[in-house]
């Protein structure tokens, strides 16, 4: 049986007819490797911010579903014109949108989970020899209606899809050539890294490089799906390798440092100190579908016997929160909100053994006057809470304290995260 | 149990969202009248073309597959954003497209016919008092295979949806005020017909009057759906409502006047004279799916014992026409083609008890100076097909001949005909 290979292509890889044929080429190359191929695309370039355009001039919110219906109509013109594009050259394809194969998710608009996927249509058609497009960033409920995937949404489309097909590899095509050390639009001499893990990528993922969406990552390695990430226009390396083998030999206790300039902070003040207080906080915001990344309890050091809790949302979600605080009857005092934040991370498997990592990121940015405001760690990963300034600077330190540097100047264009 | 009203808006119509909102209110305005409503939209304006000129740069001839997928997706937006224009006023609303209610159509792209509509979802969304928005032009197969139905494909689905949901009327609303005697373009004090019978419009239709493709009044004809044509943009008069009932008494012969350019006579000479030689050409076009309107096979009068078969095709199926033909080994002779047609009509219930209006047609083309290459008849219809350049002064004389014109000179502007 031939080797499946899944393929993903973002908006910009798609943004025109030009760039729809470079892609048909990079598609074919794969199949005449001797492969089967199934590509995920996303809607064409600026497709998604028009469309959004259009429904606030007429309705100021728009309800989720009919986002949903709207949104899901710019991957199947992508799908369309790729598979046109494959067909032009000679080589046989057909495209599918999510209802069509039956990418089943659960019933939530505009940020819904894939549940299964459904392989007997796929199989028949790679059985025949053709190349599928499949459209990426939607879904479909058991009772017919058109879902989207939110953020990361044809990321993880890509991952799904390579999972429940058993795929070789899962390769997602972007405009960068790989995960570097940090961010190369801020640090020029960032190295591109050969190979990480998926905890680390999951680390650097949450933690803002933007090449992956955590959740294509989760996917990833809870299929185990190896994912490369490389460039759709430059093909002298092959990109990143993310995978789940660990490395014989940890070189270096970090793998990457990364900036996230998304997040807000949200502090609640004065919560009578009494159990299940924070429990009650934190279900109804997971309830709405509103995740929460650092959090932060003070510890209870007044006469009032009350809590501060603070945590960070991203920007997106923060009036969503700002409204269920509001509504939460906990008899808690003032919420304050700090957008002026940015969340610094180091991230490397290689620092569980090695004492000191923390230290010397926190002398790092003490040393450059840099005031930390949350400290949030994991076992792979630590974080630290900062004023937006400090943010830049203290990723170009750590970056060199932890010897990140390449030889080389990176040479990176284009505007990071790609649509969806 | 309510009456359920299907309207149907054409892509000029919701050409951008200040036309989307204006369509928002004429579908509030029916359903305050007390009527469920079922609203069936084209794809926005000049978005069909702006897919098909993709599709080209891509592919000089793209397959009908593809192009279903891609153009399917035009009319998933303009459902999407009249729903969301109708729950910005305030009502509640719900977008479908055809895979989603199950528009079953056969199994042919780009011109499929509807075999039938699944009504459960509609049902069950009409009684919870929403207003439905349904794709127009597109369908599903059994198979999953998303098609289209070709021209007039968004008038076909309003009326089919009218006929499976038993509806009290269907209107076509459009940018003219109804249907006229004539082409008010072409004659400027043409009439508004009030009324006219489903043949009077089919003969009308078929003529080259573009208001109605003529698939959809067959569809509501056989399924006795009366309809109504009017305005999206003025609501002075109520247009003109084409139905079954006879009038009771046939002041005019003649209804209306027609002239369609959009022909080619195919003549196929030499064709030697044995049974079946007919049905050997036009079978196999049928089975190509090529409408063939006018047929003359003239009369056997050389020593050869061959005969000419002439036809007329809309241009669009010229070339597969004449592929066709070459294919076709029947021992023919040169097949020839003229491309500078028209097709002249006088359609009317009235003509068939009285005599002499086919001779008043051809006297008033002859003083013109016109000359008559084919005639073909029904029993309220009779067509000329003449040279182009004599097409509209003839639709000029005979609308004057038969006392079709109005007192007050039609306001009509804009293109016809819609763009689906």
């Amino acid at each position: 049986m031939k080797k499946i290979i899944v393929q993903k292509f973002g908006g910009t890889s798609v943004a025109d007819t030009e760039k729809i044929k470079n892609v048909a080429d990079v598609v074919i190359k794969e199949k005449e490797n001797g492969n089967d191929v199934v590509v995920v695309v996303s809607a064409m370039g600026h497709t998604t911010d028009h469309l959004v355009k259009m429904a606030k001039e007429l309705c100021p919110n728009p309800s989720a579903r009919e986002m949903d219906m709207l949104l899901s109509t710019g991957e199947g013109v992508s799908i369309a014109l790729l598979t046109m594009a494959i067909q032009a050259k000679g080589y046989d394809a057909i495209s599918f949108n999510a209802m069509q194969i039956g990418i089943i998710t659960e019933n939530i608009h505009s940020k819904a989970r894939i549940l299964n996927i459904k392989t007997d249509k796929l199989r028949k058609n790679l059985d025949e020899g053709k190349i599928i497009v499949v459209a990426g960033f939607q879904g479909v409920t058991q009772e017919g209606e058109i879902t989207t995937l939110g953020r990361g949404g044809s990321d993880t489309s890509a991952v799904a899809l390579a999972a429940a097909l058993n795929a070789e590899r899962c390769d997602i095509y972007t405009d960068v050539e790989g995960v570097y050390t940090t961010d190369p639009r801020i640090v020029p001499n960032a190295s591109r890294l050969d190979e990480v893990t998926y905890d680390e990528m999951l680390e650097l993922a949450h933690a803002g490089a933007n090449v992956l969406h955590p959740r294509s990552v989760e996917t990833a390695k809870q299929f185990a799906v190896p994912l490369r990430v490389r460039s759709s226009f430059k093909s002298e390396n092959d990109g990143t390798l993310i995978k789940g083998v660990e490395r014989m030999e940890l070189y270096q206790p970090v793998t990457g440092v990364a900036a996230d300039l998304t997040q807000v902070r949200i502090a609640v003040c004065d919560i009578p100190d009494k159990p299940g207080m924070a429990a009650k906080v934190f279900s109804k915001l997971a309830s709405e579908n509103i995740s929460v990344d650092m959090i932060i309890q003070s510890y209870a050091q007044k006469v009032s016997n009350t809590n501060d809790i603070a945590f960070t949302v991203t920007k997106g979600d923060m009036t969503k929160t700002l409204s269920i605080l509001e509504n939460l009857d906990i008899g808690a005092g003032d919420v304050k909100v700090d957008d002026n934040i940015a969340k610094v991370s180091i991230v490397g498997a290689g620092m569980i053994d090695r004492p000191g990592i923390a230290a010397t990121m926190f002398k790092t940015m003490g040393d450059l006057g840099v005031n930390i405001k949350m400290i949030s760690t994991s076992e792979i990963k630590i974080s630290c809470l900062v004023d937006k300034d400090d943010a830049h600077k203290s990723l170009k330190a750590l970056h060199k304290v932890f010897n990140l540097e390449s030889e080389i100047t990176a040479d990176v264009k284009g505007d990071l995260p790609e649509d969806n």
